[in-house]
């Protein structure tokens, strides 16, 4: 073992605590405060474990989406959270995260630093199976926070129904069984005004 | 697709958002708050996939080892969280949590309810590999927080460096190369007064 090596995965062990502060524009299902990117994290994997029935790929390897969803907000540590529908702050969103990319990962030895960084571009790349689920679950969970929270987000930011049908239509490919289940969530949210449409 | 299926997947992901409310003894590496087990879960998780390499078993199913640290904790939803070191508490510890695992596991689908049962019991069992590298993790982890917090839990509740010893054994066993380095956490504590002997 080299002591080295266990150093820099300590270090980087110690560094991800951080996301523990980083805290997202949903709220917890109960609505006694928003969630933080741990938090959420851990849930897509929780989601990432039961969930992999309805993918569209049915050769879909499981491990590699639990990791990805375990790693993919570590760069908010330095780039913050950007709010999915603040059009402003998405333009120098990709910059932002790469710069933070390339701190956070590099702290661990190089063999891992480029796994974790190549699973977390084919992430923000979401073309293959792997992914797009992945990047439905990231979807679907805030989905089902806000609707089990009133609307709670949308109505704080005036986010209309054709905005969170752009937003979630990622699912659509990852999983058309699920997309099922989100339009229905999406009608009833408007139905019980809970989104404008 | 089963709508009841479905339903009954996604009534336990609402009902597991129940542990971002359960907090333990050990403090953010920041020292400013408690963490909760979603948080506990998913550092777990992370490092589950960081450091399989130093299992004393190299055939170590990590896929495994990772679903089984992200359910872990999900009983404490009803049982609570028990302190390790709590003597009196751990009592009546297994009662409480296998009250907790009839309710909480069973409000999935019976194929699924069944998998993370049984992924829980050979935790709890600790005598598989990846059961007890998952039990070495899950030491691990606060033990890096204390030792990153001036010993805070440690102090507060008066523990002695012999039952740190103790609680932390199942790590000699899972991976002799953590334990070294664990021990050399534990003197060091004891050297900067974190810990008493």
């Amino acid at each position: 073992m080299s002591i080295n090596r266990l150093k820099r995965q300590i270090d980087f062990i110690k560094e991800v605590d951080k996301i523990k502060h980083i805290f997202r524009q949903t709220l917890l299902i109960n609505g006694s405060r928003n969630e933080n990117d741990a938090e959420h994290s851990w849930h897509l994997g929780i989601m990432a474990v039961l969930l992999p029935e309805y993918s569209s790929d049915p050769d879909i390897d499981v491990l590699r989406v639990i990791k990805m969803v375990l790693i993919h907000d570590i760069i908010e540590i330095d780039a913050g959270d950007t709010f999915c529908y603040d059009e402003k702050a998405n333009l120098d969103k990709a910059e932002r995260e790469q710069k933070a990319a390339d701190r956070i990962f590099d702290i661990l030895p190089q063999d891992q630093a480029s796994e974790l960084r190549e699973l977390w571009e084919e992430f923000e790349e979401c073309k293959t199976s792997e992914a797009k689920f992945a990047a439905a679950l990231d979807r679907l969970q805030p989905l089902i926070h806000n609707y089990n929270t009133n609307g709670h987000t949308w109505k704080k930011h005036n986010v209309k129904s054709d905005k969170v049908y752009e937003r979630n239509r990622v699912i659509k490919d990852a999983s058309p069984l699920l997309w099922e289940y989100v339009k229905g969530i999406i009608e009833d949210s408007i139905n019980k005004g809970y989104l404008e449409r």
